[in-house]
C-alpha cells in the first residue's frame, strides 16, 4: 500500500441525483482519475458520487468516500475507503479539504458548498457544467477536466 | 432570560474585510433585527459580522457569534454569546443551521459556502450586495432584508 | 444583554436518564449556578441536561445547550440559548470547549468523553457522583461543586 | 484496490508521547493488525499512533489516520491515507466512529475520548496498559489484543 502515499487526490462532486448524461460524465471523469494514478475523493453517496467513484474504481484508482453519516456501510459499493463523519452536510467541508483540486459536475447547494470550500482551502475548482461561480475553471470534457486538476494539483 | 425562548434567530453573513458601504450596511441590519425583537447570529470575527453585531447589540438584541477557533475570547466585542467550535471554516454549516433565515451582505467564498448551507438547510436567504446565487432574495435596503427575513422565518 | 458579557460559564454534563437523586442534585447545580451569576452551558437534552437548565432558568440564568441535532426545537424547554450541531456525540467536545469549568452528575460514557475533552482544554472538572477519573475534584454537594468551578474559572 | 472493502478496521489509540515500551507495543499492535488482513486507524500523528501505522505498514496492511488539522501533509510518514478534519481534538469522535474494534495503548485523555467514544459507538474497546475505564477488555499481549478486537469486529 505503500505507493498511495504521495499520490495527488482529485475530488469528485456533485449531486445525488443528477440527469443520465451528467452521470455519465461522472463515471469518466472517475474513470480518467483513475488511469491517470490518483485518488479519487467524494461525498461516498449516490448520483456523482457513486458514478465517479465506479469510473475510478473500474480504472484501477483507489477511492474515498466522505461520509454524512456515522456507518461506513452506507458508501456506495464502489468506495474502498469510507470514512464515517456523523455530521451531515457539515462533511461537505470535508470532502474540499481532503482533496488537492476539485471537479464538480452538475450539482445543487451542497454541490455549491464544496466548490466554496474548494476556494476557502485554495484549491482549484474545474467546472462541467456545474455552478457558474467566479473563479471556476469550465473543461468541455472529463478529460480536459481531469487534465486541468492535475495540472494545480501538481 | 426566559424571553429569549422562542424568538426568531436572522444569521447575518459576508466577509470579514467589506468595503465601508457594507461595513455601513451591516451595521443597519443588525440594528433593524434587534429593533425587530429578534437574536442576531454570524460567525462572531469582524467586518460583516462585528458590524451587525454592534448594531443588534445597540438595539437592545441579543447576539450569537458561531467561531471558528476553540477560545470563546475570539469573538467581536459586541457578542454576548458566543460559541466557539475549533472546526475553522466548517463551523460555516452551523452559522446557517442555527438560524431560522440568513442575510447575506457583500461576502467572499466563506459567505458562498454560508448561502450553500442556507438553502441546504430549507432557508429563505436574503441578498444585499452578495453573490449572485439561484433562489436568494434580493433586497435593496437593511430594512426591507430584516422584514423579508422575518416574514419567511415565522 | 450586554451583562451577559464576561460571564463565567459553567458546564453541567451528566447522562440523559439520571436516577431520581442524581436528577435532584441537578436541579441543585444549575440553581447554584443560576444564584451565583453564572451562565449554564449542557448538551441541551434531557436528564441532567435538563434539571440543570431548569434549575439555572429558575435562578435567573442564562442557559446554553449545545444539540447533538440539526434542530434547535430538540433542545429541552429550559434553554434559552439552543445552538444545533448535527454532529450527534461529535458535538461533546464543544460542551467542554464553551465551558470554563465543568461539573459532571453521575453520567455513562457521553459524560467520561466530556470530561476527556475538559481535562483536554485545561479546564477543572468537579465530580458529584461521577466517574472515577485521574485529576477530577471531588464534591459533596452542588454548592461545593459550583464553588469549586467558579474559584477556578476566574 | 477492491481488495480492501469489507476488511475489519482497528482503531489504535494512545498518546503522542508514550514511553519507549509502550511504542514498541504499539508497533506489535499495529504489526499483527497487518498481519491478519485488517485496516488501520489511528489519529495520524506521533506517538502510538505512528508506531501502530510503522507496524501495520511493514506488515503489508493499509493505515488510515483522521487528522486533527485541515492538511494532509501533517500525517506521519506510515499512514496510506490521511484524512484532514481541521477540527482538532474533536476528530477523536471520527477516529472511533470509523473503527469495528479500538485498541488502546497507554494514554493521556485524548485517548480517553476515543475510548469513551468507542462505546458510544458500541465497538468493543481492549485495553493495553491504558486507562482503567468499566467495560474494557484487558489483554497482556499485543496479539492477545488484536485477536480479541478482530474477534469483536466479525
Amino acid at each position: 500500500m505503500d505507493e498511495l502515499r504521495g499520490k495527488i487526490r482529485i475530488g469528485v462532486i456533485g449531486g445525488g441525483r443528477p440527469k443520465a448524461e451528467f452521470a455519465a460524465l461522472a463515471y469518466e471523469v472517475g474513470r480518467e482519475i483513475g488511469r491517470r494514478g490518483a485518488i479519487l475523493v467524494c461525498g461516498g453517496l449516490g448520483g456523482v458520487m457513486a458514478q465517479a467513484a465506479r469510473g475510478a474504481a473500474d480504472a484501477g484508482g483507489l477511492t474515498i468516500g466522505i461520509l454524512p453519516g456515522s456507518k461506513a456501510s452506507e458508501a456506495n459499493p464502489y468506495i474502498h475507503v469510507p470514512i464515517a463523519t456523523g455530521m451531515g452536510y457539515t462533511r461537505n467541508s470535508l470532502v474540499a479539504m481532503n482533496a488537492d483540486a476539485l471537479i464538480a459536475v452538475d450539482g445543487e447547494y451542497g454541490t455549491l458548498s464544496e466548490i466554496a470550500f474548494g476556494f476557502i482551502n485554495g484549491r482549484r475548482v474545474i467546472g462541467l457544467g456545474t455552478w457558474d461561480v467566479k473563479g471556476i475553471v469550465p473543461a468541455a470534457t472529463a478529460e480536459e477536466a481531469v487534465r486541468l486538476a492535475l495540472e494545480s494539483a501538481r
